[in-house]
């Protein structure tokens, strides 16, 4: 059988994987746009912050290591158009030679491509968009060639980018505009303002609320305007403003599409083409908490249902759990994160959601190095279902993995109370008798329903 | 109404609060035997470390926090005798004044004691048993009094007890020695090798397999003699062998005695005596994947035994949902963790377990300070039920909260292969997009099953 995967990035190569994992005869072929398969797009900005000095460390797997696997990788492959009926599709190599490769069976895993708000000026030297190598080496060439000093970041946003940890060189003063009235639109303004002083502590100046209208040339740099009250000059600027879904290869072979345009799948991640799946950034992703599909491009994500579409592509019966937006990114010494839904999320699907926030320490406060956990906690009213929980707190502690105890939670339609139900792991310099995330469910249960118990022996809102 | 609450650390305490929070006009008294209340068991080594310098900070609230909630605390009390017909305690003060006290609800925390191991030569100067506060003011008074240079540790478990993080004075040189085959019972031995290695690099030695027979008197100081081949001098010995459940009052009160000689108590924590409830380290307890009651005296379950006997006491219906024994001890710069059952506990409760180790790096590795995982996956062979999981690690790769990613998808009878479904957060500098439990799981399944699903939609091995 003939897997054919366009797209070499996380749930491409996810996809083909899973399917020689399972059927080692299957002959699987990866189409690569660029010369960089699998390669890890969340570690792109610890690259360009000098975390990462090797930008080759970026893959999750080496070209070598994929075709080990007895894939066959096509770099420098673009796919054109793809025609269901005779099942094949078009595709320009590197050097411009154009073919047509037959299938048996595809997977779409397109990804997506930053979104580009409506601001004049976007394609004027000095102004970068960032989501691929390419981007990235564009954006060093720039600092390497201009030496510049004054760089604005357009979007505190992070389903696509992340915070660079820090500046990209020494000198470099940086300026971050968000439209939200906080940063960081993800978590509730609340958190957003422990973020802020985190900025401001190393050296980033925080613009909120400001809504950027231009990027005009001046003086031989950038000039970055906005409302209200916004005029910046910059040598540099970044816009990361989210991204879309990169969709229209499967459109025009007949896919629907949802949420956001993009690929509409159902939970086998089969579109409504036969013989064609889709996975990652390009198609709606079902969500545990909704009724209707979202659109939450994450790599996490992308990973579970290219490898739900692998093994159904290959005649499984495989289906994607669901997200629940859980994620996690590191702003300097914080850790913030979140899962689930925020209040106002909660609301619009239906829920009668309430929201208490607390703060507690990671670990006994008598052992040294306790640090102030900030923490947020969403359930809804009527059912003490929990809907969602926030945490922002110092790297050292574990906040990414704690905010996994919700998310496992949140998977099994816990309630509030029933947080408190769990066995957690304690000891003085590693947390407290009743963990971080149990006391705030404990504060939200009080602060709710005065600390009386819902009902006897259920720790699930569901039966 | 008056309730009565025997024993003032963990289990008592929190009956106590939530008996009062649940009902501000029932009357509550504490027997406290001492004039600790409230104190953290689990801290006690770190203050004989010197980690936590000052030991009023142990005290998980002060007496005066305690008494500003409307209880009242006595100091220094022991209860006799409980008079259940007639709802009456005897104890004594401390003047040696003898009292009956009437209750009408009582709750029994008389926590454990530690094993006294059947060696000659317990009682002799210099040979310490550690469990109270009172323990370890002696030997602090040992240690400043007699300069020790040589301290033997009888006993490398953790139930009870802590390794010091580091030497009790700066030229104590340590030797512990352990009956079982590697160091920490609780994990596995190819754990314990890890565990091993961190202890001489840090100078402490290590004998295993060591059966300890006698403690003598020797030139002044002492001698600890064990088979086979084990003979070492020393100034200090510290037994901490573990704990046997403190529950002679009760039993002399009617109470029927379960596991280890642990009072018995449903998952209401009543015991068969009218009007008496029990939890704590005194009392057996309810665990999720055994049939019987396990005796397993942790802080976490003393807490939430202690909070479900309090709003019982009070008229509730709360049932404590049950211990997964998840744990977490920090040594040196390792943590220690595991959840559920180890290999040979699954066999002997009727499983058909598999355990399968793995190492992954506990973030990905192309981003600076990534760390090697050492995890151990238990599940059923039959069913794909998720059994246990222990995991090993420096601590700063956040192991105490990456165990509870299992210890919740355990409470929820997941499978191995569920875990894969979960939504975790991920960034690189924190994570991996599966995390290393998710890949330790796929290493299972690959293992068991070669990979193969078990049954399509199903992350629970129960519906």
């Amino acid at each position: 059988m003939q897997l054919m995967v366009v797209g070499g990035s996380d749930a491409g190569i996810s996809a083909g994987l899973r399917a020689r994992e399972l059927d080692p005869t299957v002959e699987v072929t990866v189409l690569v746009a660029d010369r960089f398969p699998n390669f890890s797009i969340c570690g792109l900005p610890y690259h360009v912050s000098g975390d990462v000095p090797d930008w080759h460390q970026l893959a999750h797997r080496s070209l070598e290591d994929l075709e080990a696997t007895g894939m066959r990788l096509l770099l420098d492959h673009t796919a054109h158009r793809i025609d269901p009926a005779v099942r094949q599709i078009t595709v320009t190599g590197p050097r411009g030679h154009k073919q047509a490769l037959g299938y048996d069976r595809l997977v779409v895993g397109t990804g997506a491509v930053p979104a580009r708000p409506p601001i004049p000026g976007l394609d004027l030297p000095g102004v970068h968009l960032l989501h691929s190598m390419a981007d990235v080496f564009a954006v060093q060439q720039a600092i390497k060639a201009g030496q510049p000093r004054r760089a604005v970041i357009v979007g505190a946003g992070t389903s696509a980018w992340r915070w660079p940890r820090r500046s990209p060189s020494r000198e470099l003063e940086v300026t971050v505009v968000e439209q939200a009235p906080a940063a960081m639109p993800t978590v509730d303004p609340e958190l957003g303002e422990v973020i802020g002083r985190e900025l401001a502590g190393h050296g980033v100046r925080l613009a909120t609320g400001v809504t950027v209208r231009a990027i005009h040339p001046d003086n031989g740099g950038l000039r970055v305007v906005g409302d209200p009250w916004f005029d910046e000059p910059a040598d540099l600027v970044l816009v990361v403003v989210g991204v879309r879904p990169d969709s229209a290869l499967a459109a025009a072979a007949g896919a629907e599409l949802g949420a956001r345009g993009a690929i509409a799948v159902d939970r086998q991640m089969r579109t409504n083409v036969p013989g064609v799946w889709a996975a990652g950034d390009c198609v709606h992703t079902h969500h545990r908490l909704l009724a209707e599909p979202a659109y939450l491009p994450l790599g996490t994500t992308a990973h579970k249902q290219g490898r739900v579409a692998g093994e159904n592509a290959v005649g499984g019966e495989a289906i994607f759990a669901g997200s629940l937006g859980t994620q996690v990114v590191k702003v300097f010494e914080l850790a913030v994160a979140r899962t689930g839904l925020r209040d106002a999320e909660a609301a619009a699907a239906g829920y009668d959601p309430v929201t208490v926030g607390s703060v507690e320490f990671d670990h006994k406060a008598y052992y040294p190095g306790a640090r102030q956990l900030h923490l947020r906690i969403t359930g809804d009213r009527t059912t003490g279902r929990l809907l969602g929980a926030q945490l922002v707190g110092h790297h050292h502690a574990q906040v990414a993995k704690r905010i996994d105890i919700p998310a496992t939670a949140l998977f099994h339609d816990m309630t509030v109370q029933g947080l408190s139900d769990l066995d957690l792991s304690y000891t003085p310099p590693f947390g407290s008798p009743w963990d971080a995330v149990q006391m705030a469910a404990q504060t939200w249960t009080r602060a709710v329903r005065g600390g009386r118990p819902t009902q006897a022996a259920t720790n699930q809102a569901r039966p």
